[in-house]
């Protein structure tokens, strides 16, 4: 389990690009445009399945394959974008889940309302 | 810094959703599109920007929180996704980025091979 | 049923953004990214429904007008984006066409298949 | 110039999916989703150039080429989404471009109010 932390890879991917010299293509701009794109690519794969069929993708060995390679595109340049910007993207997700806990609050059960009425 | 992982994000994701029974629309269908979307609410920040421009977005408080805010979103629903099919990001992108250090070898520095080519 | 024509609206649009100056920020490329934010706006009205539930969304009036509307804004970036480059929007698309049916001809009718054969 | 008006294209398209019992698929959510993948098609062509080179794609045929299928399909998808939904999207563009009239007034050009207040 080397290697499989957010920050890790986050440093794998900007010495990836700069070894390349690809960080004169990397501005904020173009990094958005291009997990959109990887997102619709994504899309693809879905756009023609029923909810049910959709479910079943991982049980195809070559659409699982293609699956998990779009999630590894999205989040790449998802973390290229943090990378260039300066963002802590799991502090952004764990701050944004705190608000919505408060924002979406957990309705009651419908029957221990119930029990609770009849008491 | 507890919490701060992307597996404990993750469960935190899957609990919430749980609790407010909103697991009867997480198709991966739906997730997929509801990643694309947000991943466009990102660009949508970046459209009628310069590349200069693009790159100075943090600067302004209220652009900054909005970008994000978005990241938050984008990294949501790619977890969201990644629990219903059952595919761990961080291993699909570790094999990607190994993938593509084979796939896009290092440029040799034209210098190290003039001086190759004079000894 | 004056101006309902693609050409037309395409004038208006140009002349639009002439008068406003906003010239500058119609590369190809901004273009692009405005249509596709604008499709993923699209997308976002239909991310929870089901397949059923889709097909009645211009029954709310509410709905139908964010529908219609965004419809608008989808075409109106298409024919902009046509605009700055010279494109033919319709002419490109009856050659999509002409190709397609060559490309995905109409199976022969079952039934037709055993009647012939029973002859 | 026989075909090229919208409402003939619309026509088309929807007799070729009739043909090949292609509707089923066809539900708003899914074209919403086909549109969307169709305009991330688009911006993939121009994620990593300069404004300068995105206004330059029509220049290398194949590129043109390329960038023309693009429009074709997702204009497709639009005219095939109107279809279902029974939208006139000409009208809807039409009367966008109304309300962005009165919306976005054009400001007056500096010179004419210099002009206006000297006298």
């Amino acid at each position: 389990m080397n290697g499989l932390d957010v920050q890790t890879l986050q440093r794998r991917l900007a010495a990836f690009a700069a070894a390349r010299d690809w960080e004169q293509y990397h501005t904020p701009k173009n990094l958005a445009a291009a997990l959109s794109v990887e997102a619709s690519e994504l899309v693809e794969i879905f756009q023609w399945l029923t909810p049910e069929q959709s479910a079943q993708v991982m049980e195809v060995p070559e659409t699982a394959h293609r699956v998990t390679d779009e999630v590894a595109d999205v989040l790449a340049y998802l973390l290229q974008f943090c990378e260039v910007l300066g963002i802590d993207a799991l502090a952004a997700l764990a701050e944004k889940i705190d608000r919505n806990e408060a924002r979406f609050p957990v309705p009651k059960p419908p029957e221990s309302q119930d029990r609770h009425s009849s008491e």
